[in-house]
């Protein structure tokens, strides 16, 4: 019995997420359909993280078991090879491809063996709109306080209980106590100008690892963390909101397109 | 009567090109309905370039003319809003924007009026294909031969018959001489490493600018150069292709998704 682990790449503009679904088109539907025909058994995978519909994938891992002869490698090529379309179409690439694949031991399990994660959000914080990026940042145009963001960010660091920070809808979790390591705000400023609004556009990349997340979590960081960029949560509340437990006082969720699950650790 | 000027950018990916059609999403069809709800009155545009199915623009031109009381720039916001989903959405952004609007003189024509265009072709010449890039550039995986493709370039530039770069199809013109003033090819390496190809990835870009482009010539143009770049034509031949004026003999048709409307000059 071989067991494979893949690093995965994809953009998640036309998925409606990774689990697989009878009637749409999912990331992991996608791969396990390729999979199946490039090992000529049906393949079952199991992915570290579900993303939603939108959230795109640097370094998503899926593991799968079973039997065949075609060496791994192999798989990943002609994996991808049918994920672009085949050879139709001239410089064809599709939305999803392995990037990387190895064998490991028996035991190992894509999911359970994750010791923590890094997730991306990108916030294109710019005077103008930009048509190119809607699928892959949460645009705001209003000046948002940086400072003000990265004093909010410091206070989340740690372990803590973050029931505040957890969408209602998903899986009821036995704890809800997680452990951020690290949480930061890069700001990357786009040319030398100041735009009509007083500040000079700018990509802020909110990049947070953590040993696992709660359904939404890293959303609802990243929209309370705007609500503090934006005036509307001081960062000095952000204490008594992770204490409160309460969903309802912490921010907005911020939408899926900025989201990108970085890299799994083992 | 009032005549009036816009700059649209637009991501191709998802339009079936510029001119409108009954049945199909085009960029002229949605900035009609929008202007004709934002202007109370029907508004026809004219477009300078009828871009293709999956070509984008920065900087498309395209006026209309009628009669409404709507300030200049307020049907620019307005208009935006409505293309990107109104209010709808967490930071949602249109495909299609108006980036700059006003008035301009009764006889004035966005296509009539143009004196030249410039078009950008961009090609990620990379040993690893991007997911995330595949909607906006000819990803190409072998080494170009960047110097024979830039000696190759420097031969198209100037006043040509240029009817070996014209696709069939297309409306017939009655004369397909141009005049290429500018055409170049810039280099962006990405990274320092070399990969295992032997080459540094890079992202390849065409700049072409001209007094007017027969169908598709921007597409045939960058084919050309890109098998050149792979040695499938020498760059020696190209004085005797453009002078042979037959399609056979040139390149390949590059795909849409590189191309880009930069700007137009009047």
């Amino acid at each position: 019995m071989k067991n494979i682990l893949m690093t995965i790449e994809y953009d998640g503009s036309s998925f409606s997420g990774w689990q697989r679904q009878p009637e749409a088109r999912t990331v992991q539907g996608e791969l396990e359909k390729v999979l199946s025909q490039v090992c000529s058994t049906e393949i079952r995978i199991n992915g570290t993280s579900r993303t939603d519909a939108g959230v795109h994938a640097y370094g998503q891992r899926a593991s799968f078991k079973g039997e065949w002869s075609i060496p791994t490698d192999r798989i990943r090529i002609a994996a991808n090879n049918l994920l672009a379309g085949g050879q139709s179409g001239l410089g064809s690439v599709g939305d999803v491809q392995i990037t990387e694949i190895e064998d490991v031991p028996a035991d190992f399990h894509a999911r359970f063996n994750a010791l923590g994660k890094t997730y991306i959000y990108k916030i294109r914080n710019c005077w103008e709109k930009d048509v190119f990026d809607r699928n892959y940042s949460y645009q705001i145009t209003r000046k948002l306080d940086l400072a003000a963001m990265r004093l909010a960010a410091r206070q989340m660091e740690g372990t803590h209980d973050f029931k505040c920070f957890q969408a209602s809808g998903g899986k009821e979790m036995e704890s809800t106590v997680r452990t951020i390591s690290n949480l930061q705000i890069l700001e990357d400023v786009l040319g030398e100008e100041v735009n009509p609004e007083g500040y000079q556009d700018r990509i802020l990349t909110i990049e947070v690892t953590g040993d696992g997340f709660l359904y939404n979590m890293v959303r609802i960081i990243t929209g309370t963390l705007v609500d503090v960029g934006t005036g509307r949560i001081s960062h000095k509340k952000i204490p008594e909101i992770i204490q409160g437990k309460d969903r309802q006082r912490a921010g907005h969720t911020a939408p899926p397109q900025g989201l990108y699950l970085a890299e799994v650790y083992y």
